[in-house]
């Protein structure tokens, strides 16, 4: 598969890094065409990268991955422009937070709302499916980093777009019945939202390497 | 000790009986004197067990535990009043859920604010401790009833105050370890809003008897 990957951070890095190893090709997109950070890591990662504006990256990519930062999500998304991203997957992998006013932050949309759901509205013939915002750039593309089994979250209005991203997700090692389908895009609003949790747990286990699993009473032995 | 429990819904009766259990006494206060579930719920419980109004039951308790619902929970305090909850333990394990819109619902509180905060600066006499309130009722009391040890979460601006609430939750069976302190009461913003999350994994695990265990790559083996 050919992916676009928008944002040139740690999780964009990562992500596309994973992408490539996992055999897709990947172009790495940035507000510019020749974004230092992202020819450097092209350069490190060799064969199947490449990189690109904003645009090229979407139009390269079958699956578009917004990795940019939440507060800049929309206006990356502008730049690839709304006919590129027409019925492409575009899975948000964002966090809007707004750290401006210190810690902790607050969220970056308003009651009611998500980023995943902005950027539906935006480019509504876009297959927007909201995943990985809940953990590390690190244990998203490596679950088995962890010492147990962990669960991640994924919602969207769109099932077979849904179905793709908890594909790749199997090949990066997550187990199938953990990656919990929440239902509608607009649960997005809950995972963005538990970002803050993340944050203040972040800082009582002083590292960003966690994640939560599930414990039901129903699988008591 | 004895304990003020205001509110009689399922969390209330669930902590008071709980409470008494411990061998604790409790006054479950309403919003009435002679309110049927908790008259209800004393009988059954038996010795240990009162009821009153909020006032009163405030007043018998060294410690208050807000178990009413979070929309009406500033209307049930001051029904309480700040003088009897001057410089006592209010812990608070609501929930400020405004459903009136559907599902899912929308916090009560605005961005960069939670319940336990509006407690604190209404009753700023008050040591606020928000705990308990990411977990059903079961749950609460019975960490036991999962098959793995989960996670708690308190935070509050006084120490010994999260101490007096982390000894009650060992005594129902939480690890020590596992009662994860947040940090100060604005991180109440957190845990409210992981409700959402909590919601929506209800819906994708079916019942409300689960909960989070968090898992760290320092644990590896």
């Amino acid at each position: 598969m050919r992916y676009g990957v928008l944002g040139t951070g740690v999780v964009g890095q990562t992500l596309g890094s994973a992408l490539v190893r996992s055999g897709h090709e990947v172009c790495m997109g940035a507000r510019t065409e020749q974004h230092a950070g992202s020819v450097a890591w092209a350069a490190e990662v060799g064969d199947g990268a490449s990189t690109g504006s904003f645009s090229e990256a979407a139009r390269f990519g079958e699956i578009v991955i917004n990795c940019t930062a939440g507060v800049h999500s929309l206006a990356a998304l502008d730049a690839a422009g709304s006919g590129v991203l027409s019925d492409k997957i575009v899975v948000d992998v964002a966090n809007p937070l707004d750290f401006s006013g210190g810690f902790p932050p607050r969220l970056a949309v308003d009651e009611g709302d998500s980023l995943a759901e902005q950027i539906q509205r935006r480019f509504p013939r876009s297959r927007v499916v909201k995943a990985l915002n809940t953990v590390t750039a690190s244990v998203m593309v490596d679950p088995g980093s962890l010492p147990e089994a962990t669960d991640v979250f994924i919602c969207g209005d769109d099932a077979d777009a849904k179905l793709a991203v908890t594909e790749l997700l199997t090949t990066w090692g997550w187990e199938h019945a953990r990656v919990r389908d929440l239902g509608r895009l607009d649960q997005a609003r809950a995972t963005e939202r538990y970002l803050l949790l993340w944050l203040a747990l972040m800082g009582t286990v002083s590292s960003p390497d966690f994640n939560v699993r599930i414990v039901r009473a129903e699988d008591m032995a």
